[in-house]
């Protein structure tokens, strides 16, 4: 089967890298440009890129020659219809109504449209009927582009273990407290001066991001818009001297009571993707989206970060909190599950949901189990 | 002026270090008497001990004699009657008592005794009235011996943080989720393997500890015991990769509204010891028991952890919470403020008080001002 | 195809997990029997266990039930014939030769018996042929069993980037210094007080292992020993904090003269199971056992340690040395290459080589390329 | 006594940072004049500066405005005319002259003159008699101003326990390969990314820079220049996850054999500005400036990097060497010691000789025990 043609913005950064590691042998995606700021563009790939990732970088990758970033910067025969998008959110913010304008999926892992009304902040497993906000853009009727985006990294892990709680028994308040790791904040990046042995107790913006995102992703599709869920989070974060994976400690308080059992029955059972995955399963899904572990003092960054292939949210130590009902510690890998694998993950679903532009559907058969 | 003869128990380990580093020199105790476990007992102390502290070992203590840890193993006219107790729980269960009945002072930095009720749980700045418990104590009628206690080292921090609030606005509520350093699980403790690029989110009986003795230690002396706070706290309790300093983020609901000034002024203001200090100051109390520092990413450990020569309770990031009141970032140094330096200002205030046995009084002026 | 049946001797330890991280799923063997110290024996593994890979203890393995660590302790039909020894040296001293006259092939990372005459020390693509000592093994010719050695896992690596340039144009002299990882030292191992922010520049034993094991590898069989290269090598050990992965700065001096591209030369070209590997490849050999990386800064252990999956040596930054004649760095993978999977990769060669007890060879056609 | 006025060049940096550190209280010195960047030049320093030491920022320094960075930007009458320079060497080598030519004495931590034949390269402890090339440069002749420089951070250390060595029994050949600390690297210098469970085997120039200053340190004062120590050393330079403290291991080849009581002795006493102390001491001279430490696996970077304030060079391990005579491990700070403590020396050694411009000589009696 052909693979459709994909693009990468700011490919040479952090999340840029794991997205070429991601899409090295993709079974439905293959990498056909790349591109990045002025600086690099018209080199080499390898010659741009400090590559700091440890698997190699795909020799196919390393002679391609990094395009303009933007979408007169290539012929509009040979620009991919799909693009994803790695960009600090101050260029996003200018570059990728542009592609969506071209007439690109732009599958967008930064924070400047996440808010926005009409853009669709999706989790595959939590909210993929949000998707359908993409048919309200302007850039939809008039090109067929569009532009989605997934969350920030420390959201995604939380959101994943809140929503089948939420499905059962509501979320009405939640404590977070987090400890991220530094390739959240790219290349160069954290200074080691501020991190060995030592911890920094603040990310810019990021506790109003998590703050308002986890009400977009746990909210309501409502016509136009997404209803904003109405249950305060209030989050402390942190950066540690992990190098990746967030670890996350979480006090909720619900609607209605969950008994130990009830809560570990959510997690075990929660598998949205599942009817879609028995016909045709999307490549990026882990089987099992949230996994519980039982030892004491897990989960660990180090240790269980790569579950689902870095697309698992780990969660652990669940008892009863003094204040809420339950407290317990999640974490997910914040450069896949929490940026680049999230984003394929989306243009994964959309690929399943006939909803990406410039080609054929990849099969017949929407699955009637998606409610998108 | 002559210097009082203290001990230490338990010298060889991380706090005991700590013990031998600030009585170096000190101006009202002398070291006098080591002891550790049968195993290092008779051995020189440079011999039987691994010093991890970055300062000298200093050399009239390397030479010394370890003394077996029981109050018999000494001759009765050469045991201190101030003794510093660094020793495991379980080891101090069964030996603290010893020597309280042999008429020592015993000072305490173990949790084996600390909730026990005619036992004083003691911050001076905090609770200095709680040592009248000690009058309670059956040794202390029967030897002039007693037992006082210094909290967990997760918990100082955050109740000397808490105190001038509470006495202005009430605390009602306390959610507080830690980032400990190694040093806290003593040598070797936490395997390298463990910690290197990760987080272990669980350190066993933290959470249970500080829950309880944040209630003691903020509850009110009731003749013979303490009438505990009734305000829950939930902790989340985690080990980083950090030498010294345990960083907590806190959300806390007021029973009384604050505003943000009279929050930063109830910690500007709050100088419990002043009193005395002018007079007679405490060697090892800090001119400024809480320090709020502005910059928007303080405190650090590398960076704060030493302020008051290790003995501020360091405050930042004062910013509203969703949830509760106020939410901020609250850092001390575990081993000095949070363990041997707790010990030995109890032990200050104690002779401050003239309730340290075996000689006169440093002093006839028992300030006023104090309440207890 | 059938696979053989083996043991593995010291299950629970950091380079037990290795080997049983590398054996699941092998194409030639089988975990048929785990054992521990008498404090696991009769414990299901993952009880006995702290697993601390950051892949999943798989499922089978987590319910077996550990044996006693001797012959005696399992009926002699359920013992295998094959076991791979990760223990301690003082243990493996006394265990290794029972297990041996027993009948088993001990594959042993233990340093116990390394610089034993009739004990082969083997890295397969460096000296294979010194295989055949182990007919000379008194255990062979009464039970049909022996004991075969890996090296040190800092001279593992090492020995990989030097036989290549020995064989072309004779080691003279060599200067190393390492960096060593803390898995080299199991768990607990090495405290976290003693690494963090830290060199420890002192690993016990260490530097004399370097300098006689480099000598036995690259020396020649010489009828029932090995005739020692003589070579002095001047080895500094050092731990850093690292997870994984062993750094080694080496300065070089040839018997003949070497150019820069003569040296690449060497060691691009170096492929001495190649011949073996196009009909037969063992399982766990790297493709390309030295591995050269042109980046200035490379190899670092976090990027690089994994080539070959994990059983590669990486070699950069050659350049001349103003003492002797080049100077480069080289890597390689502590717990794979350097421990548990060079035992693996004895063993698959001793299987190619119909060495191994207890079963039919795997294959009738033994390569002729082969030395030994 | 009136304090001389001093100026700092590169002020907010972290050697600017570590000569307001060493300066705050000094007796003999006062910061009366701050230079930054044009970016930061007419800021307060506490606005400009991120301030990373774990000693507070002194009050007085906080609010005092940084200058422009040239001689014309300040009155002639307000410019200091001692001035300790911590520019980046490209910034420097434009800057630094213009500074000289002001009539300053530049006391320079950049590398951009150290190898300037009439620019002295100095540690007072080595080679105080190289200060005389001075009165060779023509800055002083036109304006009594002149740069003098201190080695790298790399060499100090290294040079420090080589002199005594090397004074007795003559260095021949010197390997050495190191592990240094990211605060080499200034801020923010070292990315996180870079060096949490890592090591970087490159530091761009410090090889060559180590190869050549130790040459001309150990070197001859001839007339107008310096001969070089015709000696060769081998080094090989590494990064390693240690906030401050260069460690270094080196192999040593003598031109006379040295016992083992010889080397240790030659450190001891080693002590060539003691007859400068007795009457008249360097205040941050230390007392010893080679400290041997007896300790199997020490000197470590967390723990012996203060020792003599931070100014001392701490040797351990020596050993026989299987390639050359001796082997051993030193280490130093490579921000005191090896940066700003450095040049601070420097200041001090100059004040002594009275060689400093701008006003009279500290003492009259200038030691006849110097070699200058």
């Amino acid at each position: 089967m052909e693979r459709r043609k994909v693009g990468i913005l700011g490919a040479t950064g952090m999340v840029g890298q794991r997205f070429i590691q991601l899409l090295h042998n993709h079974p439905w995606f293959e990498i056909a440009w790349l591109a990045a700021s002025d600086r690099s563009s018209g080199k080499r790939y390898e010659d741009a890129c400090r590559w700091k990732l440890d698997t190699p970088l795909p020799a196919n990758i390393a002679g391609m020659t990094l395009m303009p970033n933007t979408p007169e910067g290539t012929p509009a025969t040979e620009l991919p219809k799909i693009i994803f998008a790695a960009l600090d959110s101050d260029v996003a913010y200018e570059l990728e109504p542009r592609f969506a304008a071209a007439g690109c999926a732009v599958i967008s892992n930064s924070s400047a449209f996440r808010m926005t009304s009409d853009v669709p902040l999706v989790i595959p497993e939590v909210n993929a009927d949000h998707l359908a906000l993409i048919e309200k853009q302007s850039w939809r009727k008039d090109s067929g582009g569009y532009i989605v985006t997934n969350p920030n990294c420390s959201a995604i892990g939380l959101v994943l273990a809140l929503k089948p709680i939420h499905d059962r028994f509501g979320i009405e308040k939640v404590f977070v407290s987090t400890m991220q790791a530094v390739s959240g904040a790219g290349y160069p990046g954290v200074a080691s001066l501020d991190i060995l042995g030592n911890v920094v107790p603040f990310i810019k913006n990021e506790e109003e991001k998590m703050q308002e995102e986890v009400g977009k992703l746990l909210g309501t599709l409502s016509g136009d818009h997404v209803a904003m869920l109405d249950a305060p989070l209030s989050a402390h974060c942190n950066r540690v001297a992990v190098e990746d994976g967030h670890t996350e400690c979480v006090s909720l308080k619900l609607r209605t009571p969950a008994t130990y059992e009830q809560m570990l029955e959510a997690w075990a059972e929660f598998a949205p993707l599942r009817g879609i995955h028995e016909g045709h399963p999307l490549p990026s899904a882990p089987d099992q989206p949230v996994e519980y572990v039982d030892q004491v003092d897990r989960p660990q960054p180090r240790l269980d970060r790569m579950r689902g292939k870095g697309m698992a949210s780990t969660v652990g130590r669940l008892r009863p909190c003094s204040l809420f009902d339950w407290k317990f510690v999640v974490l997910s890998h914040n450069t896949i599950r929490g940026a680049a694998g999230a984003a394929l993950l989306n243009a994964e679903i959309l690929a399943m949901l006939d909803k990406l532009p410039g080609g054929k559907a990849r099969s017949q058969n929407v699955p009637v189990a998606l409610k998108a």
